[in-house]
């Protein structure tokens, strides 16, 4: 896979992702948006959002923070998406730790046609219907294959399906990619997660026509940043920081010197 | 201009500059007026936001994540500053990229004084009834000189208006002036045109008599802490830091070499 | 008292310490607890708060930006952790600034079990009914004894109290402790008083049977980080960044050597 010639996408293209999502993270998803070249928007009120997804070319929701009338909004911007053809990205952050949260993700999924499912492994176990908890917004041990889970979700939800860890898993109706990229510190850092999927939008908003190639092409210069980050942090804010700054540097070489993706 | 006269006055009068602002930036905008030496307080609960606005020397109001509800207490704080006479900057940020940010603006605009209208190119363009689309809260093209723009802008709506940009333009109903401080750098970074208006809202808490001089004081500050901060930045988010720690230390002498106000 | 027992709790314990917060500060909160070693989660909605609250071990209130509608989500929480015996934490951010946020803080005080009231020297003062005015969420002078203040709170209202500041005091209804470590750099950062009340939290909910202990150990070693953040700062922002780092890196031999807890 070309994963440069995606990111170079991103920074010609420079598409506009519109962003619902938390408040506890929606700072760094905007700036890691930025950092690619790219133009995140933020914006929510009912009265809006489907006008704003009209002028943009992906649409990133994260339920972090939700509340009833923000799945609203997130609903009719996705509807609007869909009228026009980009690619939803759903983050289902938390999914799994409160009823509520399931039942706003299967709300999203049943009245909108969401292109990305993504999350870590125990939200999207529970997605797909395991009897699983997730502890808050960080992982639970998930005892099933997350490879056939993904591409079960897939074929069911007709979509492209990622789960996030230590290897990234990127599914689609047809196949399967796994991005080794990444670093251990990135567990340890607010935000890492969200901004995956943020950085998912940058990047299937540039390439729309091969979803799951997109996402794992983001997945894995993401990963790289974190990699060369790493070297160089003294612990989880200079790390974070590192980050948004190396994926503003990432260059072709180191690409292809530390690309991890497969098959 | 004595530039370094206005900042001096800002670490003196330590002015309380309350916002009701996006929730992207509102941890930036809050640091900014820190590092200058005043105190920042946001809050836009409807029951306390004229309580709170009557503690206060200015008042900043930034559209960016607007929703009607809270358009409603930006209304109710801006009638208590006001009242009061304290400076109320508004931030019309992404105006022109929905009618609804369109149609907030102006009811803020119409029912409450506004002393500080402040954008990029194409946000005030609209705000001025041109004809032209910003794309999401980043400026789009505008084809027309942005000192008549901002000059006529100032008469018809009898304040001072900012044109933000890589040369700020501070025009009120008698005079012009042009910035020409800052760094490109201070594009690739999200928060730094909010942080922008905080600047402006505590200078001239701090200097009320002459808004458009001290707004222009605020920004010359500003873009130097910017200047100074690219030369030690390995990407944006190192130099979003170096801003906010080059802002807690702008000397005299730094003004002194640097300051590029016109005329 | 053995602070560094205290922090390996947190570290082996990895206690959910759930956040009703404000935007302001809400990632560092979520930050600093994960830099801890602990897990944060941040949920508002009224239909999810009580589920979420029964994951966690502590719960983390903070009014900074309160609406009505969030103070109820707060006390249903607040009801929730009571009822499984939980600590709750309230952080009376901005207490004394308006009637509404008096009030509120009333509210939740009298109608859920509190068991640590958090604030600086002139928010306890008002809660503890003094007539003093909070200059927005800085501290005013407060010309009273803190010491006996926060004992006479703490016994009327049956809880821990702690006031933070240069001194920070821990007070319940048999003894007062007061933790000396810190630096004045933390007041030149916005999140510094925020990210204490969450420190409290990932202490009181991994050592949930002496929460006067707990907090002080909590606020020892975050005031320890602070001083050697300080060493290498250049500014608030890299303070902030190190604080972070620091508290994640912090060891036993650096409390033994720094600790300054008393009696």
């Amino acid at each position: 896979m070309d994963v440069n010639a995606f990111l170079e996408s991103v920074r010609t293209e420079r598409p506009l992702v519109h962003h619902l999502t938390n408040w506890v993270t929606i700072s760094d998803c905007a700036q890691i948006v930025k950092s690619l070249g790219a133009s995140p928007v933020m914006a929510h009120a009912v009265e809006e959002v489907a006008e704003m997804t009209s002028l943009a070319s992906a649409l990133v929701l994260n339920i972090g923070t939700l509340t009833a009338d923000f799945i609203e909004s997130m609903l009719k911007a996705a509807q609007a998406a869909n009228h026009r053809g980009i690619p939803v990205v759903l983050d289902v952050c938390g999914a799994g730790a409160t009823t509520f949260r399931d039942r706003m993700c299967q709300k999203l999924i049943n009245e909108a046609r969401i292109d990305i499912i993504k999350g870590n492994a125990s939200e999207i176990a529970r997605i797909a219907g395991l009897d699983v908890r997730t502890r808050g917004v960080d992982t639970a041990h998930v005892a099933t294959d997350l490879r056939a889970l993904s591409v079960d979700l897939a074929r069911k939800s007709s979509c492209t399906v990622v789960i996030t860890g230590p290897v990234d898993i990127i599914a689609d109706t047809q196949r399967v990619l796994a991005v080794q990229n990444g670093h251990a510190m990135m567990a340890e850092v607010v935000g890492t997660g969200c901004m995956a999927a943020s950085v998912i939008g940058a990047f299937v908003g540039a390439s729309p026509q091969d979803l799951a190639s997109a996402a794992a092409a983001g997945l894995c210069c993401y990963g790289i940043a974190g990699e060369i980050a790493a070297q160089e942090s003294d612990g989880p804010m200079s790390f974070k920081l590192n980050l948004l700054d190396c994926m503003h540097a990432l260059g072709a070489q180191e690409i292809a010197e530390r690309q991890r993706v497969e098959p």
